[in-house]
């Protein structure tokens, strides 16, 4: 096999994802309601055909969009969602090649994964008939959600294109992404699950991204990587200059053990994998949460720098906390300068409050003009990279002696966003159980202004100096 | 000054506290429109008086209610909330013991929390006022919080009694948690935020809750304690029977500084703390999220083993994830015994699941009978103490193929359910990012069933092992 190289590299060539105009879904099924089918054509932009030899009629779906085989649909087939059953997976990948299909996503699973000697025969025999003339997805895989052409594998996705990009083998994993982004307020590129990656694997896909005009920032969910790959891995990550976040699966043993049924990998000694990341310049994560998390921060403020924080509290108390919880991560909570202390004690005047580092501001929250003259005077000064601010909801159902509530509210979202000013982090905790109905669309505001909104100071604090880990590192 | 014992030990009684049946609030005031008098008669079970010598009436509130001094009202008053100027509260507190009032809680502050001579005067000059004839939360605090009698100092305060209590200097604190235990259920019997504690401080309170038949977990925030306490502290907690967990304030250098300005605390050395904590088998936490969690757990489990975990999920890679983490913490995943996995295997029947523990159902999860059967035997196997289960809210709206989805949740409900069945703790994971609005119902009949959920496996994984370490270790 001598795979088609895009250039020096054993890389494949992708750069025709961005140009997919057509698709088809082979093995649309009645048994599902044509689950796959039905949510493709949902949202994608372009004409999408139904391939079934037996089907003649779908509910809500074209008749005339519905073909026996690939080979009947008479315009162009970019791509094709595969989920006929597998033994006939072989026959419709010669009609794929003839077809002159770009790409497919196989969904049908039991090839290399079900660690049998006929799967893996099976799985050869898949790759020697697309004779590189179709790229594969898969099999075992949920394939390529696009956002920006509407390329959606399940329904209610996200319908905005974003800057981030995600690659994980597991489609599980990359549904608790894609629908969690859309609360988080990220916006993905495209996202890949290449399950077996027996044709197009984590290097070409990272390589694709790497090269990507779409994407600005790299996700990743590894669980191993074929060995052969290494060489092409490191010269590929030598020259690339985006941010990737990784979380590997598979970093203790019996997380090993699960990754090698789960996708026949060999994910080896998470030692090796952590001394990798670190001479590539790779952010090393630790859940799927924090990989979004991760993803959230440098979407709204870059690569920044976090060595020396700033505190503002309504509670003293939960600002104590948070000042531990930070000086626990290795990040430091430094007094203000003098000059700087000296501007913003002049803007304490009620008893209870505190104008030293950490901001203890009690009921003087309440008097918004204050704590916006304070915010911009902390991001200001030199000695400070940024602000952690506590923001219980409750204190946003205003008492009665806030006699303009929108303008209130308005002041506090402005003031939020003075991170964006200053090009330092700003971020918000509003604890995930203390957010009444009534604030949603103040906080859906403060997504929209690019703020990070946390429900739990547990959640981004240790993913803070790994951020800014990244700005020390020269990639080698 | 000869405080009351209640017996050999320094401590003063409190027995009173759940014989309280009638209140005052003194300085009830026009000027943040009576916000302490109106949130206490919102749901306060016996009489309200608003004692302020210039107000005649108050809009929604009983006029003969509503007194010049508290030595006016004709029945008998058993709690007092003064919020009255500082100038003021000497003469409060005089008036508080002619009339026979057992508690008060003084919010005014600029006492010792001002730092000035003049305020630490003040404040033993309070004492000196109130004669052990009133028990006194306060200056600076807000008191006490006891749902079963309605007594609440904001609005929207949860009306349920519960068997949790909680002792904090801040009231901020205090708030954050009384709102988030809504939404994570867990309920209270009764809050104490002490500010200063002149009078009542945290032995004086841990003292009560030990022996309060109403509460049966014990949460603290603590920042500092004064020195001379410290033997009575340790002979209350020689003879402790209920589970305590601790959030100590100021573990960090800058924590410790803030701690000082923010509650005059003498917070100290973290170690000494760190050791105190385990001679004496408190559990210790880093955020309130932490407390809360840990609260929840003990609350649906009591105190549980965690060593050996099994891991459940819909995601291969999800769970491979989850066992890294779980391992991480220094638990196990162990294989299943050679019987178990028997049992286990039988009941799997669809490719690309795993039957190994961790166990990956991908698709089968729609199967409910098969989810419920092998729950059941993974929680009777010996090898195995608790379960943690991964699903993502979109998995519960549900596809067409469920026939009858109320019938496919009920299932799911019960099998969340088992773990009350073979005592041991079964752990939902449902993202916080990956709960549509569909499935409150569901996450509501969750909670009632005594099922604790998370929104992310980093806020309880940790929490495990503290909470089994905490059966291993005797009071000494």
């Amino acid at each position: 096999m001598t795979p088609q190289n895009n250039n020096y590299l054993n890389v494949k060539d992708l750069s025709f994802v961005n140009d997919i105009k057509s698709m088809a879904v082979i093995g649309a099924s009645a048994k599902r309601d044509f689950f796959f089918l039905r949510n493709h054509y949902d949202t994608f932009k372009g004409p999408v055909y139904a391939i079934n030899p037996t089907v003649k009629e779908i509910s809500n779906f074209p008749k005339e969009n519905i073909f026996p085989s690939i080979k009947n649909v008479p315009g162009d087939v970019d791509f094709a969602f595969i989920t006929v059953p597998r033994n006939k997976v072989l026959s419709v990948i010669d009609d794929c090649v003839e077809k002159g299909v770009k790409l497919v996503s196989i969904f049908t699973a039991e090839f290399s994964d079900a660690g049998t000697e006929e799967g893996k025969t099976l799985e050869e025999e898949l790759l020697r008939r697309a004779q590189n003339k179709v790229r594969i997805l898969g099999p075992n895989g949920l394939g390529l959600f696009y956002p920006k052409i509407g390329l959606a594998w399940r329904p209610n996705f996200p319908t905005i294109s974003g800057n981030i990009g995600f690659i994980a083998q597991s489609g599980g994993i990359c549904n608790i992404a894609i629908y969690s982004s859309l609360e988080l307020g990220i916006k993905f590129s495209k996202v890949f699950s290449f399950g077996n990656g027996a044709d197009l694997d984590f290097v070409d896909l990272l390589d694709f991204l790497i090269k990507d005009p779409e994407t600005e920032i790299i996700l990743c969910y590894i669980e191993g990587i074929k060995l052969g790959r290494i060489g092409v891995l490191r010269a590929i990550l030598k020259e690339n200059k985006k941010p990737i976040v990784v979380l590997k699966g598979g970093k203790s043993e019996p997380g090993v053990r699960a990754a090698n049924t789960h996708t026949a990998s060999i994910s080896g000694d998470y030692k090796i994998w952590k001394n990798f990341f670190r001479q590539y310049n790779i952010i090393d994560v630790d859940s799927l949460e924090q990989l979004l998390h991760t993803a959230r921060l440098i979407d709204c403020y870059g690569i920044f720098k976090a060595n020396n924080l700033a505190v503002l509290s309504i509670s003293g108390g939960y600002g104590i906390v948070l000042v531990d919880i930070i000086e626990k991560y290795g990040m430091k909570i430094p007094p203000f300068s003098s000059e700087t202390q000296k501007e913003i004690s002049k803007r304490f005047f009620i008893s209870g409050t505190s104008s030293n580092n950490p901001l203890d501001f009690a009921a003087q929250f309440f008097v918004a003009t204050s704590v916006q003259e304070v915010i911009d005077i902390v991001l200001s000064a030199k000695e400070i990279d940024g602000l952690i601010i506590d923001l219980p909801g409750f204190y946003l159902t205003l008492p009665p002696r806030i006699q303009d509530p929108s303008a209130f509210l308005n002041t506090v979202l402005n003031y939020l966003s003075l991170g964006h000013k200053h090009h330092k982090p700003l971020i918000v905790i509003t604890q995930h159980m203390t957010r009444p109905k009534t604030i949603h669309e103040f906080l859906m505001e403060l997504k929209q202004r690019n703020v990070p909104l946390f429900g739990d100071p547990l959640e981004f604090i240790s993913l803070l100096p790994k951020i800014s880990n990244y700005l020390k590192k020269d990639t080698k």
